[in-house]
């Protein structure tokens, strides 16, 4: 266990870990294991400095001159994020964003793994998605302690975020990822990722302006 | 409009300028308009330094020992960005992160407005989902003429992502944001942009796993 003074690393470096994880994956699901930290840092769109930095704060890593084995890491990578075991995790609000969230395996097939959803609605009350039970708020204390969950995520309308976050909180969960496009108050001992899709096409339109 | 050179600077920047753009609303929301940088990096999670050098690739910005005028950032940055347009847009997939992203009133707020969804569903076809209409694949060009479409949003199962983004480029659509969880081939002068929501969670691993 890692201590608090890992807080001191730049939240955009735990964003680029991760960055670096998804590239290390495509290099070897095209065979290649030896990667220059050269090509590594121009498949995540940064500077190789940058990349070497941001491994810098966690050990010494890859030979230089020579580069980094793909899978030894990943390995490093995954250790590093925690994403080398399971996350039990419910969802909030069974709507669209929910219901896509539910089913996207590839959460799971990183350790993310629902293990059940709620919605105030007595018509989706009930129903399975993806193999995952939906039920009633009131059942969160009983699946929290169950499943041992540790991440909860709100895919609510703004209006309920902050309810469900304060339940969410209540209950012990520590993690929570907000879909919900309104920020979330929380006690210091609470880390909330706030998700905004807006940012990718900000993104592009700014290489759009400048393809012609 | 800006050189080819602009691509010289790391994909990162440009995503960190639109995280700065999103707190600078927020400060603004609060009735903030004064700021300063290390206020501003703090609430993104970056250090001042690294706020700094972001916003010296595209002038000089603020009062040294003074700080930003929030309202005045902003609009540079969306000038920079090229969020103080309208970008009219595409959607194809109508499944339910699709529905979500026509629903997601925020993107249109910021000026990226889709005119018309686009599936192979037949029972889908014909719908209208927040007020945008669901064509058959096949009406793509007239629509990307008619409207001028310069972004195209994919949010189709994996297996099709890459012959929606062939039709995409053919009508001469030259931004793509891909939500399918699989690489998308293009030429060098259309930009893609991946969205990994994966990522999100790494994050809530990483500082989850040194909370105690």
């Amino acid at each position: 266990m890692n201590s608090m003074s890992d807080f001191r690393i730049p939240g955009i470096t735990i964003y680029r870990l991760g960055m670096y994880a998804r590239s290390l994956e495509r290099f070897l699901q095209e065979g290649r294991d030896l990667i220059s930290s050269e090509e590594l840092a121009r498949a995540c769109g940064v500077n190789p400095a940058q990349l070497r930095k941001d491994l810098s704060y966690f050990g010494q890593f890859g030979v230089r001159g020579v580069g980094y084995s793909a899978q030894t890491l990943l390995k490093s990578i995954r250790r590093i994020l925690g994403t080398d075991r399971e996350w039990p995790m419910v969802l909030a609000g069974v709507g669209h964003l929910g219901h896509a969230l539910l089913s996207y395996e590839i959460l799971t097939r990183r350790g993310f793994k629902f293990v059940a959803a709620f919605d105030v609605d007595p018509a989706k009350i009930g129903k399975v998605v993806n193999d995952i039970y939906v039920y009633a708020m009131e059942q969160l204390p009983y699946i929290v302690r169950e499943h041992r969950v540790e991440i909860g995520v709100i895919a609510t309308p703004c209006d309920a975020a902050q309810e469900v976050a304060d339940s969410f909180i209540r209950e012990g969960i520590k993690g929570i990822v907000n879909f919900a496009p309104t920020s979330i108050k929380h006690p210091p001992n609470v880390v909330v990722e706030q998700s905004d899709m807006t940012i990718l096409f900000d993104k592009i339109a700014y290489y759009l302006l400048r393809l012609d």
